[in-house]
C-alpha cells in the first residue's frame, strides 16, 4: 500500500493510495470510528498505531474500493512529505555503496576505503521539502549543492539492539530520500558532515510510503537520479556494503529507534562532485529521484 | 527566572521558580486566562509565545509571589529536562576549547588543531536524561563512556542567516548539558561522531533553563564537573574558542533556528579519556555538573 501525507488547504491528512490511483483521507474514512491513530490524520501516528491501525485501515481501504466513503476520496491532491513534521533527525548512512567511495577517493585524491562500521549522521526536519517542492541553493553559503538519491527505512515497531535477523520487523515501509549536500560546506566543520548536510531545502522526502509487504525486495531495486533528464545516477541497492538488517542492527545498538524515524541508507555512484568536471546544482535544474516499485520523487532547485 | 519541567504525576508541567525557591505549576496557574502558550504546560510552546507569553508568565508569578495562586505552587518537585522531548535532535559543538583540543591530542597522539568553523554534530532526543536520571552504560556497545559539561544555548525567537550582532536576540536563554559519550564508538563508525554522541541515556540536560536576562555574561561563567566528588573538568566559558553569536551566525547559515532548539556549546579539558591513564564512567559514578548563575546537574550511573 501507498500512504502518503496530502496538503488539504494546506494542512497535513494522512492519506492512503486506491487502485484508481485516487487518494482516501484516512481520518475522514475514519471519521465514524473511535480509532485514534486514523483519526488523527497523521502518518506518524497511524505507523506508531502498529498492526491494530494498519487492520483497522486495511478495512476502511477495503470499503473505499468497494466504492463506498466517496466523500473521504480525493481524486486531485498536493503531497507533502510522507512525514512533514518528524519528531527528530533523519538518520543518514554515508559511504555505502562501493563506485560512490571510490569515486569521492578519484574526486579527491585521498584513501578512504570502507568502513568496518557504517557511517551515521543526521538531518534536521527543518531540511525537509516535499515531493515538486523546491531544493534550495543558498548561494552566499555554497557554492557546491548536490545531489544523493537514497532509499530510505521508515521503522514501525520501536526497538533498541535489534538482531539483524529480526530487523525487518521493525520497518514500516520505504521511501525516496534525496541527501542534497553543500560539499564545500561538508568539508569546512572539521569533518563532521552534519552542517553540510543539514541546510534548509536540502532533504526532498517521498512521494510517498510504500508498506514493507509490498516490496519484493529492498536490496534488488534499481535506484536512480536525472538531472534535466539526464542521467547521472543508476545503481542498485543489492550494491550496498551494509544492508538494511545490518544498519538497523547497527544504529539501534544502545539507541532506541521509533516508529516514523527514517534511516536514508546511502547512495550509489554518480554524484556531480565527482563528475570531471564537476557540475553542482543550479536554479532551475529539475532532478528526479527514481526507485522501482517505490516511484519518482520530483523537484525544482531554485536560489533561496 | 527559572523555568523547569516538573514531573505531576508522570506527566509535564512547565513551571517557573518562586523566589521562596518552590515552583509556580504555569499551566495551572494560568487556567483562568485564555494564554494557549501558558496553557499548554509545555516549556517549548512558552518559548515559542515569545515576548507576549513571557510577559503574561511574569504578570502570573508576580501574582504568586504575593501570595495569590496558591493551589498552582508545588513545594517538592521532580524535575524532567526543561525540554523533555524537543522537535528535533539537539544542535552539539565540537572541539570549541583550546586547552580540551590539546588534551585529546595529546591522548591520542595526533594534530587535529583549531578548525577555521565550528565542528557542528547531533544527539537524539532518545539520548535525553533529566536532572538526577541516570547515565546509562551499554556494556556491549561501549567500553569507554565519558562525560562533557556544556554551556546549552536555548533558541527563543527563530531565525536563519542570523547576524552575529543580533545572535542574543535570538537567545531565550541558558541550560546545563552533559555530552555523554562512549569514545571507542565515537571513532569506529568513519569519523562522524554521531553515533558514539547519541545513545540512549547520554544527555543529561537541566536542571532548569536560566532566562538571558539573568544571566549577567555567559562568556564570564565557571563551567565544571566532579565525578563522585573529585574534580574532573574546571573551566571557563570566556575560553570557548567561537563564542555563543558565532556560534549561532555559523549554524544558522542557510539552516533555520527554531524557539526551543538547543545548542551545547563545546566542553573544557578534563575528560576521562585524557586522563593518564584513562579514566571512563561505571556504574555507581555520581557526576555533577556546575555552571555558575545556573545551578548543578546531578545524575547517577548504570549500566542499561
Amino acid at each position: 500500500m501507498r500512504l502518503a501525507t496530502l496538503s488539504i488547504k494546506g494542512k497535513p491528512a494522512a492519506a492512503a493510495q486506491l487502485s484508481s490511483g485516487a487518494w482516501l483521507n484516512i481520518a475522514l474514512a475514519a471519521s465514524g470510528q473511535k480509532n485514534e491513530a486514523l483519526a488523527s490524520g497523521c502518518l506518524q501516528s497511524l505507523i506508531a498505531g502498529g498492526p491494530d491501525a494498519m487492520a483497522a485501515l486495511n478495512a476502511i481501504v477495503a470499503q473505499a474500493e468497494n466504492g463506498q466513503l466517496a466523500d473521504a476520496v480525493v481524486a486531485d491532491a498536493s503531497l507533502m512529505a510522507p512525514i512533514p513534521a518528524p519528531r527528530k533527525n533523519i538518520f543518514c548512512v554515508g559511504r555505502n555503496y562501493r563506485e560512490h567511495i571510490a569515486e569521492g577517493e578519484k574526486a579527491q585524491n585521498i584513501k578512504v576505503g570502507v568502513t568496518e562500521h557504517p557511517v551515521f549522521f543526521t538531518k534536521p526536519p527543518t531540511s525537509i521539502v516535499p515531493p515538486e517542492g523546491d531544493i534550495l541553493v543558498f548561494q552566499e553559503v555554497s557554492e557546491a549543492v548536490d545531489y544523493e538519491v537514497e532509499l530510505a527505512v521508515v521503522i514501525g515497531k520501536p526497538g533498541r539492539n535489534i538482531a539483524k535477523a529480526s530487523a525487518f520487523d521493525h520497518v514500516f515501509g520505504y521511501t525516496i530520500l534525496n541527501d542534497i549536500t553543500a560539499r564545500d560546506v561538508q568539508r569546512r566543520h572539521g569533518g563532521q558532515y552534519f552542517k553540510g548536510k543539514g541546510l534548509d531545502g536540502s532533504c526532498p522526502v517521498g512521494p510517498w510510503i510504500v508498506t514493507a509487504d509490498a516490496i519484493s525486495d529492498p536490496h534488488k531495486l534499481s535506484i536512480g537520479l536525472t538531472v534535466n533528464g539526464e542521467q547521472r545516477q543508476n545503481g542498485n541497492t543489492s550494491d550496498m556494503i551494509f544492508d538494511i538488517p545490518t544498519l538497523i542492527a547497527s544504529l539501534s545498538e544502545g539507541l532506541t529507534l521509533e516508529p516514523g524515524d527514517i534511516i536514508a541508507t546511502g547512495t550509489p555512484s554518480g554524484v556531480g562532485y565527482a563528475m570531471d568536471p564537476p557540475h553542482f546544482l543550479k536554479a532551475g535544474d529539475e532532478v528526479i529521484c527514481e526507485v522501482t516499485e517505490i516511484g519518482q520523487l520530483r523537484n525544482t532547485v531554485r536560489n533561496a
